[in-house]
C-alpha cells in the first residue's frame, strides 16, 4: 500500500484546504447551499475535471462527477456551462441526451454505474474531516483511475446536505438521489435552491438510475472503537436503528427548606434515578447504547424542589428487536420509579428508525480487499446515521470507517492519521479493481 | 378562642384585599417600593390609625405603627404630615422630639417596646398570605388592644422588603431596623427610595432602639409539616442554617451513537448518580433537607453525551454541625463518583449561613400561650429564612407558624384556613397578655 502515501497526504491537505470554505471565520461551518459551498464545489470540480470526469451540480446541490465506462469516456465538463447551472446529474457528460433518463430511470448508453459518495456540509464549528474526507478519497481514487478504461462507470457524489443543520432535516442530498424528498420539504428548500442558481423543478432528475449496482461510502468513525482496538479501518456491517423519545417526569415544586425529604415529589430526583437505570440497562445489553443528553428542570431554581424534569432518551442497536426490548426495559424502569415516588410520567416518542444492513456481498468484498492489502479491519456497526443508510434500501451498499483519533468528531479537534487514510485508499482501490474483475 | 372567629375572617379578607395592590393585573406581585406598595401602606395605616396607633413609613419604606405604653398614649398620626414623608420611626407619635433618639438608640419617654412584624412584599405571581398575613394579624391584635393602656409599647412593622426580588438581596427592610445595610447596598437602593418620596440619608433612623425587649413574627409555614400532623400552629425553635453550592461535573461530550457505554465519561450520568446520593444522605440524617433544584447540561443535545453538568446543592438543618457534616458527606460522594467515572469535579461554595435560634423564654411563652388556649402546637424548625432571622441576633425573638394547606407557597394557590388564623390570634393575644403580667 506504499503507493498511496502521497495521495493520503494530499487527501488530508485537501480536507484542510476545503475547511477554508466556511461561513464563520476561524471556525468550520458550511451548511446546505451556503455561499462557501460554492467554493467547495468549484475546487473539488477542478480536481475531478483534471481527472477526466464529467462534473455537474444537481438540482439539490449535490456535486456529481462521472468517470464513464470504456465506451462513453468523455473528458471534463462541456465548456461554457457554469457548474451550478445543471439540473440533471451526469447527463451533461452525454452532450444533449440528458432529458431522456428522467422518465426511464436508466441513462441510455451508460454502463452500469458504481457510486462513491459522502457529504460536503458540516455542523457548526465542525472538524475538517467528517463527510468531506469521503469525497476527497473518491477524488483520489478517480485520479488514480484517470485515463484507464473501466468496464463500468463510477459516479462520485458529494452530497450537499447530510447534517440537517439548515432545515433541521438531515440527508436532503442523498434522499434526492433516491427520490426520497417529499413535496413539503421541496417547497421549504426551493427558495435556497433558486438562490444558489439551481432549478428546484429539476429535483426529480437528481434520482440515480436503476443501473447503479453498488454504493461505497468512506467516513471517519466518529467514535473511539477503532482507536481502542489499534486498527485503521472498520468495515461497517450495518447502521444501528435508533429510538428517540422525550420523558416528562412530573412531581411537585416545593420549598427546598420547608419540605421534609419524606414528603417530596422531586421530579429531578426521580429522573436522576431513572438515568442510572438507563445506564445500567444499556451496560447489561451487548452493543446497546442509551443516552440521556438533554434535561430541563422546572422551575430550575436551587432553592425549589423540581416540579418537572424533561429528559431525552436516545437508544441505538443494530438489532431492531434488541433495541426495542431495551427501550421497553428503560420505559418500564421509568414507570416503576415514577410509581414508587408518586410522580407522573409522560412519554413522548420522537423517532423509531429501523436498523439498515449493509450489502453482504459488497461488505465481504471490502473485507477481502483489506485482507489482500494486509490491512487489519474491524467489522463493526455504525451507531451514527450516514448517507449510506439512505442509499442502502435502494442499492447494494458498503461503508468503510477510518479511525478517529481520540474518537473526536463534530469538533475542531477532529483529526485523521495519514496512515489510516493511506490504508483506506489502498483498500478502496483494491475493492474497485476486484469489482472490475467480476462486474465487467 | 371563639372570640377571634370574626377577626380571623376579617384578617383573611384583608389579605385578599391587599393582594389587589399588585404590579401585574391578575397576578400578585408587589416588590420593594413599587407603586402598589404605597396603596398597601395607606390601607394598612388606615386600619392602624383607627386602632389608635401612630403610623409612619421609615426611610427604607417599612410601615411602622406604635401603640404607646400607658404613659405616652397618642391616638393617630399628626395631621398634615403625609404618611411616607417621615424619616424616623414612631417618633412622629411623640410630636416633635423625634430627632433625639437617633443618637442614643433609646427613645426618651417611651416604655420598653415589643415588636411584631412581617413583610409586605411578595415574590412575582405570589399567593395572598406569605408575609402580609403576619402584618394583618398584628393589626388585629392592636385593634383588640385599642384603648387599653399597656405597661409596654407595641410596635408593628410591615417590612418593605424580604423576598429579595427587586435587588436580588433579601431582608432589606429588617436589616435596616438592626443597622445592617452596608453603604454599597444603600447606594444601590437610594434612587428607588427617593422615587418613593423617602430620604435615604435617614436610613440610620430606621434602626430599632435598644429598649426593644422582644420580637414576634407570625408567618405561614410554607411547608407541609403542620398539615401532615393535623395541627394549626407551629412554634419555631430556630431557623435552619443553609449551605448553597454549585457542583460542576466535567466529562467528555461525545457522539451518542458511536461511543460504547464502557468508553463514556458522561457528566450527566455522574451527576444523576450523585443526585441519588444527595437524597440518600439527607434521608439518613434526621431533619436534614438537601435539594438539587437546578441543573444545566452542556451541550444539552439528545444525541450528544453530556460533556458537563452544572448542578445546585441546597442543604439545611437546625444544627450547623449536622448540616456541615451532611455537606461533607455529600461532597465526598461527589468526589467518589467523579473519581470512579473519570470525571472532573469542581465545587463552588455560594453560601454557608449559620442556624439562628429563637429565644428560649419567648418561645416557651408562646408554647404556654397555645396550651392555655387549648391549642395543640408543634415545635419545629423553620427551613425557610424569615425576618426573624435578622432580628434574632439583636433582640429576643419568637416565631409562630400557621398551617399551609397543601404546603403550597409562592404560588397563587397559597391559602390559609380561617380556623388556623383564629388559633394564631388566640395564641398571640394570650402571649401579649402574659407579657403584660411579667414585663410591666
Amino acid at each position: 500500500m506504499g503507493k498511496w502515501s502521497s495521495a493520503a497526504r494530499t487527501a488530508v491537505e485537501r480536507c484542510r484546504l476545503l475547511a477554508g470554505y466556511t461561513e464563520e471565520p476561524g471556525r468550520i461551518t458550511r451548511t446546505y447551499l451556503s455561499q462557501p459551498m460554492r467554493g467547495a464545489h468549484e475546487t473539488i470540480a477542478g480536481w475531478l475535471c483534471e481527472a477526466g470526469c464529467a462534473v455537474s451540480i444537481d438540482a439539490v446541490g449535490n456535486l456529481r462527477a462521472t468517470k464513464c465506462g470504456a465506451d462513453t469516456l468523455v473528458r471534463g465538463r462541456p465548456p461554457g456551462r457554469p457548474l451550478w447551472d445543471h439540473g440533471g446529474p451526469v447527463s451533461s457528460a452525454k452532450g444533449g441526451s440528458g432529458g431522456a433518463h428522467a422518465d426511464s430511470g436508466v441513462r441510455p448508453g451508460v454502463r452500469p454505474t458504481f457510486v462513491i459518495g459522502s457529504h460536503l456540509d458540516t455542523v457548526p464549528n465542525a472538524g475538517a474531516f467528517d463527510g468531506i474526507l469521503g469525497v476527497v478519497l473518491g477524488v483520489a481514487l478517480l485520479e488514480d483511475l484517470a485515463g484507464r478504461a473501466l468496464p463500468y462507470a463510477i459516479e462520485l457524489i458529494g452530497f450537499s446536505e447530510e447534517e440537517g443543520v439548515r432545515y433541521g432535516v438531515p440527508f436532503i442530498g442523498s434522499r434526492a438521489t433516491v427520490g426520497g424528498l417529499d413535496a413539503d420539504l421541496i417547497d421549504r428548500i426551493s427558495p435556497a435552491i433558486r438562490d444558489f442558481g439551481l432549478d428546484p423543478s429539476r429535483i426529480p432528475d437528481a434520482k440515480l438510475p436503476a443501473n447503479v449496482f453498488g454504493y461505497l461510502e468512506f467516513h471517519i468513525e466518529q467514535g473511539p472503537v477503532l482507536e481502542h482496538l489499534g486498527v485503521s479501518l472498520g468495515i461497517v456491517d450495518g447502521i444501528a436503528g435508533q429510538s428517540r423519545l422525550m420523558l416528562h417526569f412530573e412531581g411537585k415544586a416545593n420549598h427546598a427548606g420547608t419540605t421534609p425529604m419524606a414528603q417530596r415529589h422531586d421530579a429531578l430526583a426521580g429522573a436522576a434515578e431513572w438515568i442510572g437505570a438507563v445506564e445500567r440497562i444499556a451496560r447489561e445489553t451487548p452493543q446497546l447504547v442509551a443516552t440521556v443528553g438533554h434535561i430541563v428542570v422546572d422551575p430550575g431554581a436551587g432553592n425549589v424542589i423540581a416540579g418537572a424534569a424533561h429528559v431525552s432518551l436516545d437508544v441505538r442497536q443494530i438489532s431492531d428487536e434488541v433495541r426495542q426490548r431495551g427501550v421497553r426495559s428503560i420505559l418500564e424502569a421509568a414507570e416503576a420509579i415514577t410509581h414508587h415516588r408518586g410522580l407522573v410520567l409522560r412519554i413522548e416518542p420522537w423517532l423509531d428508525q429501523s436498523a439498515v444492513a449493509m450489502d453482504a456481498d459488497l461488505t465481504a468484498r471490502l473485507g477481502r480487499a483489506a485482507a489482500e492489502e494486509g490491512l487489519p479491519a474491524h467489522s463493526m456497526t455504525s451507531g451514527a446515521g450516514h448517507d449510506a443508510m439512505i442509499l442502502a434500501p435502494h442499492f447494494p451498499t458498503a461503508m468503510l470507517f477510518i479511525r478517529s483519533p481520540g474518537g473526536i468528531s463534530h469538533h475542531p479537534d477532529e483529526a485523521v492519521n495519514v496512515e489510516d487514510v493511506e490504508a483506506a485508499l489502498a483498500c478502496g482501490s483494491r475493492f474497485l479493481t476486484d469489482l472490475e474483475r467480476d462486474y465487467a
